[in-house]
């Protein structure tokens, strides 16, 4: 079973979204686990401080080391895999998540504000992951992300309603555009190749729209994709 | 005021995140505001069905065009910004953020598994955006992700504890390490030129430091860097 646990000073925000729909029904089901620490249980003071001021100046507070790592060794074995989120870590992605499904325990620590001391992330054996080059408020909702992505490929967990097929990222190109009924909507029908039955000719179709929409808004991914 | 409206299958979740902390003072202090809307309730038949299996073939299940145009068609003004999280989108960052920011109106689409009929975006205005290249069960948490970003921007949000200085991704670098109290912690001090009142110093310690951990970690970001 795969096993989540998430160091926060905002316990209550979880489960949250994974606690909804497929996520809380595998969870009730024991499919996966979710355990959440409360790092401010492990601050020592009668005010429960957790934070100081950034030596060197600077705005914001860090999570003291002391307590951060009071919280984390009182929790985590060894051999366990430990992220810390945060905007200077490696970038996490789809096969980023692929291998982080395959561990038994996955722990995420989510800092606040301007994050945590590095002398924790130094001994800890700690690897930084980032969501995205942008600036959360803390770790907690891309906690939330990293962990929608990893359910997602779980055993189990969304079963054949909706089965792990990854067009999108899988083959390096964005995904085809999609349709439902109804089959004429506002006197727009949907294209005509996709009601024909000829899935080789769907699959063309499919694959030269995926190429158009990634050359038009990810160049990054079709130059990748260009050379391979 | 910044207003974010967010149409969902799962109004239950919001605020969440945005609910707590600075975000939720804010909220309850009238700085910004969240609407929440059900796609279901657009629904016509009596089981409120909201989706239908993909023409062509293909997994999982879309959003009909006419159930989600209709809880659009029914809020949005149209000079509104609209968008939908899509992992076939512009990719969303700091950037993105502080334009977004600027909005008055804020429409964030979710779609959930599979997504929405392509017909709706094609009539309605809308930009589609992802947060990064990962398959999310739905739009949920990375509305919390953006609204997240966007949030800790908003004059009077987070206010004078925690100013709002990007060195993250402003300069085009990765953050510096940083420490904070006890100076000496089992055993390890926090690098001596942060206490040594030279500002200067420390100002060139910490570009260092941001260059190596760029170059070390994000080599996209470190060619666009030096080119500059």
């Amino acid at each position: 079973m795969f096993e989540a646990r998430i160091f926060t000073l905002y316990p209550d925000l979880y489960p949250g979204p994974l606690g909804e729909g497929l996520y809380g029904k595998a969870l009730n089901e024991k499919k996966w686990n979710l355990e959440i620490v409360n790092i401010r249980d492990s601050a020592k003071d009668k005010h429960k401080t957790v934070d100081d001021a950034p030596y060197g100046g600077g705005s914001g507070m860090l999570i003291r080391p002391d307590v951060i790592a009071n919280s984390l060794d009182q929790k985590i074995n060894p051999d366990e895999k430990v992220i810390y989120l945060s905007p200077k870590g490696k970038l996490f992605n789809q096969d980023v998540a692929k291998e982080l499904s395959k561990k038994k325990k996955l722990n995420l620590i989510c800092g606040h504000f301007e994050g945590i001391d590095q002398r924790v992330i130094d001994t800890r054996n700690i690897e930084e992951l980032s969501i995205g080059d942008f600036i959360l408020s803390g770790g907690e909702t891309a906690a939330f992300v990293v962990l929608d992505v990893i359910l997602r490929l779980l055993p189990g967990v969304i079963g054949n309603k909706n089965s792990v097929v990854e067009e999108t990222f899988e083959n390096g190109l964005l995904e085809y555009p999609q349709y439902t009924k109804p089959q004429v909507w506002e006197e727009k029908t949907v294209p005509e190749v996709l009601l024909s039955g000829d899935h080789s000719k769907i699959k063309d179709w499919r694959l030269s729209k995926s190429e158009a929409i990634t050359r038009d808004r990810r160049p990054d991914m079709w130059q990748k994709y260009k050379k391979n």
